[in-house]
C-alpha cells in the first residue's frame, strides 16, 4: 500500500498533515478487518472503527514522498479485531526510508443488513500462546479506558469575545462539515479516518493560531468512537488548547454530530481526543512555544490535567528507552 | 467546459450544491478573462475575481447530469472585464437540457510580477454601439454598489448559548478552512470560486438547521471581493439567517481571513454576501419555511432590510415578466 | 471541456500526471458516447469503457495551464462506439497551445436497468464510405487484441525481500484503494478513468524508484477493461518494471478487484497494461535510464518481450515519419 504525498496533503511548509496519515492508517485498518470478518461464510459485514490507541508521529513526511502503509491483524476477541498499522515514508529519489507511525486500531463488524447488529469475528491463529494472552490484556485495558472517556463526554466549548493573545479563547476554533457520500462507508456512516482528519485540521489551526509558526502533529492520545455519524449529518469539530510545555501544545478536540434531517435525535457528542503539536523552525528544529494563559478555574484545572498526561507520557518514554538500552 | 456531476458535488437528496456550480462558473470566467488580458504583448497577468452579480439558480441539477458551462466577454473597461457565464444541465440519458444559471462576473488583471499592480485590459470590439453603452452603464452601477458594501463590512457574528429553535442564534454556523495550494491561483491567492463554494456550504447548513429539510440554493446576491486571501491563511466563514418569507430564507455570509503566519497583518473581512435558499419536498416542490424568530434590535433591523431586498427582487421579477409578455 | 491544472494534478516538478490527463480523456469519452447511445428512443443506458488504444503523451502539461479536451465519435459497431479524444494544453498567459494527446477509446452501452445487458448502438453517418471501412478494420483489430490480453491475465507480483537497486523487485510497488461513490458511474461501477489514474500513479512510483529523478508518462499501451469493478470493492494496483531502453522504462501494471463484502465472488484481475516513462532533467531534457537488472527466467523473458514491443513501436513511428515526409 503506497501513495505519493501531494500538495493538498500538506501544509505550506511541505509537511504532510497528521490527519492525512491518520486517514490512510484507518483506511488500511478498515480494509484488512472488513476482509477478515467476511472471510467465513455468514452475514456480510463492514468493520467500523471503535478505537485508535495513542499514536506518535515519529518523523515528518513531505510532499513528493511515498507513504507505505502496512497492516496486520494482531488479536481478535469475540466481537472485535485489533489491527497494527505501520507507516513508512520513502523518499523515492534518495531511497531513504523512515518509520513515521505505528498505530493500533480496534474494529467491530457491523452487519450490512442491520447496522445495529454486531457480528462475531472469526478467530485468528497465534504463533505463540503468549501473543494471545498479551492481546487479551490489551483488549481488557482498552475496554476499561473506553468506559472512562464515555463519562467525560459532556464538556462544551464556549465562545469568547475579544480574547487576549495566548489565552485559551484566542486560539480556540471550530468547523462544521456536511457529511457527504465519499465520507462514508457502505453502511452510510462516516469513516473513522475522515473524522480524525477533520479533528487534526482543527487542532492544527488552534496550534498555529497560538504560536503563529509552522506546526506539526507530534502525537494523538487514544481516540474512542462511541457513536456513529450518519450520512447527511452536520458535524461540528471544536478544539481548544489545554496545556503547553516548553516545546509542545496539547489541544482537546470534540466532535459533535447533528443528524438534523432525522428528527428522532438531537445533537450528540460522537468523539473527543487530545492532540499534541510541536512548532518547527524553517530548518525543522523544534521551537519554544508561548505559554498558554489560563483565566478561568476550568482552564487552570484542564492545564493541570494536561500537565499530568504530559509527565506520564514523558515518564513512560524514559522507561521504554531505559528498557531498550538494557537489552 | 463540461463535467459529470458526482455524488460529492451534491447533497443526499441528489441536488448539486449551488457552491459547486458557482465554482465552475468562476473557473470558466477566470480562464476566459485571463486569456483575454494576456492576448496583447505586455506584462503577463492573472485575472482575479472582483465581483459576481446577483445570480439565480433557475432549475436544480442532479448527480449523473453533465454541467455545460460557456463563457463570453461582454464588456471591458480600462481595468476590468465583464464575463457572462451560462450553465446548462444536460441529462445525457434523455437528452433533456435546461438552463440552470446565467451569471455575470467582473475580473481585474493583476500583474504576475507584482500582485498589487492592476494592468490595462485590451478593449473588445462591439457588434453594436449600444452594447458598449449598456456595458458602461452596468460597469458604473456595479462600481457604486461595491463602494456601498465596503462600508457595511464591520459586522461580526456573536455566538449564542443555548438558543431556542428558529431563532437566529439557533441556526448560525461557521467553519474554518486552511488555504491549501489547490485552492489558489498562480498568484498564490484563493480562487473566488473556492470562496463562494465555502460560503454556499455554510449558508446551506444554516438553512438546513433552520428548517430541517432538503434545501437548495435559489439565488445569491451580488458578491464583492474586496480583499485577496493568501495561501496559508485560515479563513473563517460564518453565516446567520437574516430573513424568511413564506417559502424562502435569506442567509448573510461573512468571510474573514487570518494570514496568521504573516505577522504584519491581522484578521480582516474579505467577502460578504446574501444567499437565498428554498426548502424542497421529496417530490421537489417548495415547502413552507418556519418563520425566523428575531430577538435583538439588530436582528429585527436586519429582518426588515432582508424583507426590503426580497420585495425589491420580487418587484423586479414581475416587471421583467410583464416586459417579456409585452414583447 | 476544459480545466485549469492545479498543484494536485502534478508532480513536484510541476508536470501534470499522465493519469490526470487519462482521467479527463475518459470522462469526455464517457459523456459523448453515453449521449450518443441514448440519442434514440429505447432503454436508457450508460456507456462503459471497454478499451483505450495505445496513447502517446506528445508534450508535457504544467500547473496553471488549461487542458482543453474535445471528443468525436468516429465509428460505431452494433454494440460499441469508437471515440477519438484530443487534448491540447493552453498557456493562457502566452496563448501558446500544444497537442498533448490523441486517444482512441471504445465504449459499450450497458442498460441502466440491467447492467449485464449490452444494448444496441445507433449507427452514425459517415461522410465517406472509406471512413466506415477503416473504422471496421480498427474494430476488428482491437477485438482480436482484447481476446489475446484476456489470456495473459493470470500473472501475480510476488514481494522480494532486501532487493538490490535496479532489479525488478527493488522498484515494484502496489497500492490499494477503497472504491467510493465519486469513483463510480450511475451504474455503480468504477469509471475507467479513475482506474487509469491509479495505474499511472503506481507506474510513476515504480519508475521514480528505479531512476530516482523526475519522471513523466511517455505512452500507455492499449488497455482492455475485461471486468467491471463494483462500488465498495477494494482494488489493488501493482506495478513492476519489465524493460528499459537507453531513455525509457516500461512498467506493467495489474489491477485486481476484491468485492470483499460480496460473498459470491473472490478477487479477480480487472485490468492490466503497459506504461512507458521517461526521466527528465531539470531543463526538461530526457536523461539516460539505469538498465533494469533481470534475475529470474520470467524477468528475462518479460524483458525480451518488452524489447519486442519497444522495437515494434520504434519501427512503426519511423514508418509514419517517412510516410509523413513523403507527403
Amino acid at each position: 500500500l503506497g501513495r505519493i504525498m501531494r500538495p493538498d496533503d500538506a501544509n505550506i511548509a511541505g509537511n504532510v498533515h497528521g490527519g492525512t496519515i491518520l486517514k490512510m492508517i484507518e483506511e488500511a485498518g478498515a480494509i484488512i478487518s472488513t476482509r477478515h470478518c467476511n472471510s467465513q461464510a455468514g452475514e456480510p459485514c463492514v468493520a467500523a472503527l471503535a478505537r485508535v490507541e495513542r499514536t506518535d508521529f515519529l518523523s515528518p513526511m513531505c510532499i513528493g514522498e511515498v507513504a507505505n502503509v502496512s497492516a496486520e491483524i494482531t488479536y481478535t476477541s469475540r466481537h472485535s479485531v485489533e489491527v497494527q498499522v505501520n507507516v513508512m515514508s520513502e523518499n523515492i529519489l534518495t531511497g531513504a526510508k523512515k518509520v513515521t507511525n505505528k498505530a493500533t486500531l480496534w474494529y467491530v463488524p457491523l452487519s450490512l443488513k442491520n447496522v445495529n447488529k454486531v457480528l462475531e469475528v472469526p478467530p485468528i491463529q497465534y504463533a505463540r500462546k503468549e501473543q494471545e494472552d498479551e492481546g487479551k490484556k490489551r483488549y481488557e485495558e482498552q475496554k476499561l479506558d473506553r468506559l472512562e472517556t464515555k463519562q467525560r463526554n459532556g464538556d462544551v466549548i464556549f465562545p469568547v469575545i475579544n480574547p487576549e493573545p495566548h489565552t485559551v479563547g484566542y486560539s480556540q476554533s471550530s468547523l462544521i462539515h456536511l457529511v457527504g457520500p465519499s465520507d462514508c462507508t457502505l453502511l452510510g456512516f462516516v469513516h473513522g479516518g475522515v473524522t480524525m482528519k477533520l479533528m487534526d485540521e482543527v487542532a492544527g489551526i488552534v496550534a498555529a493560531r497560538h504560536c503563529k509558526t509552522n506546526i506539526v502533529t507530534a502525537s494523538v492520545d487514544a481516540i474512542n468512537f462511541h457513536e456513529k455519524i450518519k450520512k447527511g449529518s452536520v458535524i461540528t469539530v471544536s478544539g481548544r488548547m489545554t496545556f503547553t510545555s516548553n516545546k509542545s501544545m496539547e489541544i482537546e478536540v470534540f466532535v459533535d454530530a447533528d443528524p438534523f434531517v432525522d428528527e428522532s435525535r438531537g445533537r450528540y457528542r460522537a468523539v473527543s481526543a487530545f492532540f499534541t503539536y510541536v512548532s518547527l523552525s524553517k530548518e525543522g528544529k523544534p521551537l519554544p512555544v508561548p505559554q498558554l494563559l489560563t483565566e478561568t478555574e476550568d482552564e487552570k484545572r484542564r492545564f493541570e490535567e494536561g500537565k499530568g498526561r504530559y509527565l506520564q507520557t514523558k515518564a513512560k518514554r524514559q522507561a521504554q528507552m531505559q528498557q531498550a538500552a538494557q537489552h
